[in-house]
């Protein structure tokens, strides 16, 4: 039976390193990188290259690519958008290409490569990325992307929410996923209550962006398949993922 | 009000590295360097000598010092004690200084150096340890040893207990303290059955030492307070801590 292991902080992506070519990883920034990447191709993105540095994007701009940046939560001065899903409208995005960089997600990305597939997974395409998962049938890691190396409730919780569909098909013997699942059972239906003690929320309010927080936890209303292979993000929702 | 923090991986010691002289560190190795260190003392032990290696450990056994030898979960051929809690009886240990090394618990101890105080914690000494931290006042760190850099649950569940009692007087921030502390409400009174998926205690079925998990989760039975200062293990309960 494949297995599930999840990886709580990027700091210790280097423990499940020397499985990764044969594991399909699901990187996880539930606030908000890999959601507003969803939401981004929900609404007609063309693809999403993530880079390391906002000039990296600005540098793409100039070439006619929408670019986004944000650090510490908010955008930076002089870009297309920032990092809320709410920017990523269909009449802005729509056919375009984006750059993107942000302050945990594009780099856990990055660090991904090498597994089997890399994949952005949220709550927005949670059915249609643990369908993949299942028939795919690979071993599978979860990568919390984290803030700053630090372990966050809500890339936790999602982690969770796949474990506990997946448990069937899968062997989960890591104690972080096993934390995850119970984590995630504990929150229950009602996550945004749950969430608002997490130190990520909190930094939401002092931004004021606490509307990003609901968008952020809606179960499969961005139902695509973000893939990331050779640079670039595509949706591969109907398509067969790349297999190494 | 002073902050408690959780470290739930020595992996991600450094993120708090900058904060460790002004914080009690409370290390905690549930699976079993922690809980040994307390039931040795509990049971007269005069002082412990946490070592890198065995090779250490022999050479202190050769001036008369017990040596207690444990790796991946066993006892080192030719020592005393391995890592067994049930070993540490008053008639082997009371009054002797004893040189201890295990996977994962001693090298969290050194880790630790620099810091305010470094306590050892366990179930067995939940509350005489809580009182300590509640008295002084001073920031808390709970340092998970965990399993090879792995997060553990027993470790985190511990982590919960702590921060669940200092809740009213501490403030509570950091996702890993609320994650521990949701684990160890939702494990309950009977930890044995909730930690019966954990990854350790399946090591030690397989190793033929269950018997230790009932002895490392008993609350209060050796109400000691383990203080690591100049290279050695102490009981200071009713003294008071020595403060930077």
């Amino acid at each position: 039976m494949p297995k599930i292991e999840t990886i709580i902080s990027p700091a210790l992506f280097h423990l499940h390193k020397s499985c990764l070519h044969t594991a399909n990883i699901v990187v996880i920034d539930i606030l908000r990188a890999t959601t507003t990447i969803c939401v981004a191709l929900q609404n007609g993105a063309a693809e999403i290259m993530p880079v390391s540095e906002p000039e990296e994007a600005a540098e793409l701009a100039k070439q006619g690519w929408l670019a986004a940046a944000e650090r510490n939560g908010s955008k930076v001065d002089g870009f297309d958008m920032g990092n809320s899903p709410q920017e990523f409208t269909r009449e802005k995005v729509g056919g375009r290409k984006i750059a993107i960089t942000t302050t945990n997600g594009t780099r856990a990305l990055c660090m991904s490569i090498g597994a089997r597939n890399i994949f952005a997974g949220c709550f927005l395409n949670h059915k249609v990325l643990c369908d993949m998962l299942k028939n795919d049938g690979a071993d599978v890691m979860l990568f919390c992307a984290g803030w700053k190396d630090r372990f966050n409730l809500e890339d936790t919780l999602f982690a969770g929410a796949v474990a506990a569909e997946l448990n069937s098909c899968f062997d989960i013997k890591d104690d972080a996923t096993l934390a995850a699942m119970d984590l995630f059972s504990m929150a229950g239906a009602d996550m945004n209550t749950y969430l608002q003690k997490a130190s990520h929320v909190n930094r939401f309010k002092s931004l004021h962006i606490e509307s990003d927080l609901d968008a952020c936890l809606k179960f499969n209303t961005a139902p695509v398949l973000p893939a990331f292979s050779n640079g670039i993000i595509t949706n591969i929702n109907h398509e067969k993922p790349h297999h190494a």
